[in-house]
């Protein structure tokens, strides 16, 4: 099995990389419309099926990667398909995309690596009848420069004076030109901010529907869709069960005065149906739709993954399965019976959007003159509106954020139990990791490659009970290597990590209970004075973020200057946001809520969210710190409730030691040493009686308190 | 001379009175159309100008109220206007505002309060043809129903329940209803937003523009328009000379391909031409419109105002004089000559905006039919635009927010001087009335008003060098008085001042050098745990404000939470703002800048501007507490500058001692004390030179640091 390195790019997104945008570092998080989807940052790791079911997660080693060949020959063949008949097209977008905004997609989407041979997480290729280019960001200008054939362009998104997609497109067509693209890859808010942009200079934006082009060149050579067979997720994890789910999303589509709505996200399917699947790697999702109607709820998936157990559990909630396929068919019928279908446009694909909307058009076409006239009227209304009256004649889209997002960003109880388990036994491993490495590289001095460490470090994790995957692709930085926030180690290329650096370690598993995802930074031998002054900020705002209380609904932009103050006190900061959500057994990063500076997420925090606290700072070619924990949001319970509200505050899920010897005490404050002791009494207490021998001592050694001197 | 409290209403703002809305303390803003023209909340009184020129401030106690009389008739001769020919209203509405979105506004003006009777600082009024209501918020409700008479309906805004004045007219009027404005106290922003409210119903608002309705029942008794003469402020005070400024002007209008701009706001043409005025009570202003060209520059003024010297300071600076009521005239010619005139839709009254809108119709409609095509068509394109071709054939209105109101923000050194001169002059008068106030209440056992107490803190300001004027009515709130955000003591109703209770204090002087805003919060008795408790979070939050260092151009909201964050710790919080803008030597609330829970003010601090940092905490019904400094955003020259960036911090312009013995030292940490102690000594430092005998002593006493404690 092949494994490439890929990213979720988002086409419009390539134009704000820059500092303090989008390619910021993995905890950094954008959502489109409103906090609703989240914009991927992570390197991650797709791999292809097996379809066996099996565990996926494998260590990095055994990954290989092929230089691109021919690649000439393969813009050639895509630009014969532009004379297609019916299609007569000028240029063609290839996004990174699948056709449900994943942040981790299966190899059979990884269209843009395979045309352009460029296999960065992160790139748009775009490619006119005697043009190619790509953009990518700053993080892949060299993997770009040397994985990019003759043929291609390499457009430095973010460096000034380099035009995004759209200006770059818009100038070198000539005016009323055709521009292709998938109408499945792009939500429907890129595809009509793009259409948009191509229409000031009289371009045209066109739907290719019958098939992706690239596909057509790929053949037979094309990895197939992923086809894991799906699994039930235990009612003791999910604490919900499916028919209550469905009720109160029903609830949501009464309120809006919606009959039905499409649900494209994964893990929002997943988290509705309490299924989990397995054709991505890191993600326990499965490639599907839902349709969720008043009286009917109807999943969309290739039938192959339907276990027998699946199949009864399915049933009980009353959910009809029909191929992954028929979607755009039922999408139909829904407008054919007048349904008043809730679409999310910032994360459903425009083919959908655009199959409804023309399934409607063709809906009053067909109606009596007279009643048509109004009906279009009344229609062209309220195709936009929030809520409508449902009462009204005709079928009708209706705009709006998914109400799922939200629902399942703030957990039950049985989901915030899973994860305090999950986290517990995740705690276990990571202690055994950490006793193994400091034994082996300072009592032994051995030293492993950065990429060793990390498949050490998933050897530890996969003993764990109910383990099932990494929850990312771990982010292994030694050194200056920990400086690149997106870093990932190659086996050929990777450093090693020893007694001479600050080392990075950011991980996370999927276990049947939970996902944890955790960053310690740790020096095997002598820090210097900068990197502890650096570690202590970086330290003193995680603590500031994780002492915080606060009235609830307040937005997690508000807390993020906690977290930086620290550092911007002698001029410092790090260019990504503090945290970001974590789902329950799910996705690693999750929406609407983050704590960033991207101050137009009002999502307000509400008790029983999940978030990562996770401040660092990158000094460039030198080293890289972050310290991350994962938080609930709880109720703080305090002495006032001032305007009536709750106070939250944060309950810590990750317990590992932060190593001490980085900290300069003297920078401390007496109360932000007590923090640190009462973390690591607490880690003690939880994680020692799940672990043995050296790692238990080892467990002891590095949750002893520090002195508490007397001034700050 | 009669003094009533007045407040500029936004009518629009009425809906959103609430928690943490519009209605907050006089510390917060709202700054409507991204930062630009500051919101009033503070409560004012407003003079009616002597003409005399002379220092206008007065004690609180001088003033009277009248009782409102023949309300009915007022009504009845108003509802016999709406007939006048060529008229035909079914309904007006009566703001609050002057012509200027002034703060504090001339008494001819208080229209609003001559119709209704109601004389609180905020609400609008609106009359229907058989209807009469007053909107205000919760701060105003029983005064409102005791002043308002029987033929009135008060609106508590802000209320579950009440609509919004343009919801109540819409509902009120039967369809196709016209309701008539002044449009010269209507912002365009404002009215174009009760146009779009208005239409809904196709109800139509109509600008009556021969003269306000009200003034045409009030006749020979209102006020004449203030006619105090201005005078030039000195160049040691205003560090630029103004044809430089206006140069710089200039410059914003070339790179915005505007060839003149039309300033309505008084204290930035009050800046731009160093030129202070006398016409309303707290702020130095004038009323004054101004018209910037690319080659010629129009004052707007009462020539009785032009006194000989800032006759010869006008020509040196190339400025011509052409009476108040001629700008339209003047605005038209702009449209008629081809003008692109840059218009700041959030604070240009609509009389303004509409006049050359029309003008600019006109000159397409006298143009050759071919020609005429074109420019309209290319005319309607640009009307909006943010940057435009100077280049184009015609008159265009370019709406953008003025550049004064930053280029004033941004103070310069002589300015800055001069703010840190008036604060040490500032500083010892209060050390002056604070060891004055100790030593009548504490030893000789003697009880004050709240009203005495303000008049004599006024009587020590008045004879500190360089004093003109208070920069708003001191608020003096005594035990529970305090709790109340806008208290304003009233001789006849108001509390004692006694060692029983906590006393906060929040005023400020106007100095020919410079502004000053300070609150201190005391008690002259025994406090009790819960206040100081209280006290000492405010002080917290107050430090960490302080104390906050961060990159250039950081949004003034980013910092808000570090004011809230020790009152949040146990559920507490206060409902203003915590940082207002405040001009040198010109009016005590100023944009863009805020620090506030107002996240839509983007606005960056940058280096020179000044802030006030004022956290409080107010429990209703029982004590207020706030604490208020003025500090300057300075370069803070970090050893290290990530990104490029300066990381700025504030500067202190306020000596005056915080009162120890409100603090619980052991909620304090180490650092806390130590920021009390060190801010004590600089009070020492700074202010005891100044004053001498028992108020040198005093200050001693009051400067003295408290013991740091060994743990936080």
């Amino acid at each position: 099995m092949e494994a490439v390195i890929w990213k979720r790019p988002c086409v419009l997104a390539l134009k704000s990389c820059g500092p303090f945008a989008t390619c910021g570092s993995r905890g950094t998080f954008g959502f489109r419309n409103g906090g609703r989807a989240p914009q991927r940052t992570f390197i991650l790791r797709v791999i292809n099926s097996t379809g066996s079911g099996a565990v996926v997660a494998r260590p990095s080693s055994a990954r290989k990667y092929k230089k691109s060949e021919g690649v000439d020959r393969k813009l050639a063949a895509l630009r014969q398909l532009f004379h297609k008949p019916g299609l007569q097209m000028d240029a063609y977008i290839i996004p990174s995309q699948d056709p449900h905004q994943s942040e981790f997609i299966a190899e059979c989407f990884m269209r843009r690596a395979f045309i352009s041979g460029f296999t960065g997480s992160a790139g748009t290729a775009v490619v006119t009848k005697d043009k190619a280019s790509l953009w990518t960001d700053g993080r892949y200008f060299l993997q770009a420069e040397n994985q990019l054939g003759p043929d291609w362009m390499l457009m430095r998104a973010g460096t000034p004076g380099v035009p995004t997609v759209s200006e770059w497109l818009t100038d070198v067509l000539s005016p009323g030109s055709k521009v292709g693209i998938d109408p499945f890859l792009f939500s429907s808010d890129a595809a009509e901010e793009l259409k948009h942009t191509l229409s000031t200079k009289d371009h045209k934006l066109i739907y290719v529907y019958d098939g992706n082009l690239v596909d057509e060149i790929w053949k037979e050579d094309r990895p197939k869709p992923p086809a894991a067979p799906v699994r039930v997720h235990d009612i003791k994890y999910a604490g919900l069960d499916v028919s209550s789910k469905i009720s109160s999303l029903r609830q949501n589509l009464v309120e809006a005065g919606a009959t039905s709505i499409v649900i494209s996200m994964l893990d929002e399917i997943a988290w509705l149906l309490n299924l989990r699947g397995n054709d991505v790697a890191h993600s326990p999702v499965a490639y599907a739709y839902l349709i969720v109607e008043l009286d009917l709820t109807t999943l969309f998936i290739d039938p192959s993954k339907i276990t027998p157990e699946v199949t009864v559990h399915l049933r009980n909630s009353n959910v009809t399965v029909k191929p992954y396929e028929s979607l755009l068919l039922e999408v139909e019928r829904l407008a054919n019976c007048g349904a008043k279908l809730w679409l999310d446009m910032s994360c459903t694909n425009v083919a959908i959007v655009d199959a409804f909307h023309s399934a409607c058009n063709k809906y009053f076409e067909n109606l009596p003159k007279r009643s048509k006239q109004k009906s279009i009227k009344e229609r062209n209304k309220l195709l936009n509106a929030k809520s409508i009256d449902s009462e009204m004649e005709g079928p009708l889209a209706i705009h709006k954020a998914s109400p799922v997002a939200i629902a399942k960003a703030i957990k039950n109880g049985a989901e915030l139990d899973g994860m305090r388990q999950a986290h517990l036994r995740d705690a276990a491993a990571l202690a055994e990791f950490w006793t193994w490495l400091e034994t082996k590289v300072v009592q032994d001095k051995t030293t492993f490659t950065e990429v060793e460490v990390a498949d050490k470090l998933l050897e530890f994790r996969s003993k764990q009970a109910g383990f099932l995957d990494t929850s990312f692709d771990t982010i292994s930085g030694s050194g200056a290597n920990g400086a690149i926030i997106h870093y990932r180690a190659e086996p050929d290329t990777c450093d090693i990590v020893d007694d001479k650096k600050l080392y990075l370690l950011d991980s996370g598993g999927q276990y049947v209970d939970g996902t944890t995802d955790v960053t310690r930074t740790v020096h095997l031998g002598e820090p210097s004075s900068r990197e502890m002054e650096c570690f202590t900020r970086v330290l003193q705002g995680h603590i500031a973020l994780d002492q915080a209380i606060f009235p609830e609904n307040t937005p997690g932009f508000v807390l993020d200057v906690l977290a930086r103050s620290s550092l911007w006190k002698i001029g410092l900061d790090y260019r990504h946001g503090t945290g970001h959500g974590v789902g329950a057994s799910l996705n690693v990063h999750e929406g609407p809520q983050g704590i960033s500076y991207r101050y137009e997420n009002m999502t307000g925090l509400q008790e029983g969210m999940i978030v990562s606290n996770e401040p660092g700072y990158y000094e460039d070619r030198s080293f890289g710190i972050r310290i991350e924990n994962l938080v609930i949001v709880r109720d703080m319970e305090t002495p006032n409730r001032f305007g009536g509200n709750s106070y939250l505050g944060f309950e810590r899920l990750t317990f590992v030691p932060i190593q001490s010897k980085l900290l300069d005490l003297s920078l401390m404050s007496p109360a932000e040493i007590e923090w640190l002791n009462n973390y690591h009494s607490e880690v003690w207490e939880k994680v020692s009686p799940l672990v043995q021998g050296d790692v238990h001592e080892w467990l002891w050694k590095n949750t002893r308190p520090v002195p508490v001197h007397s001034t700050a």
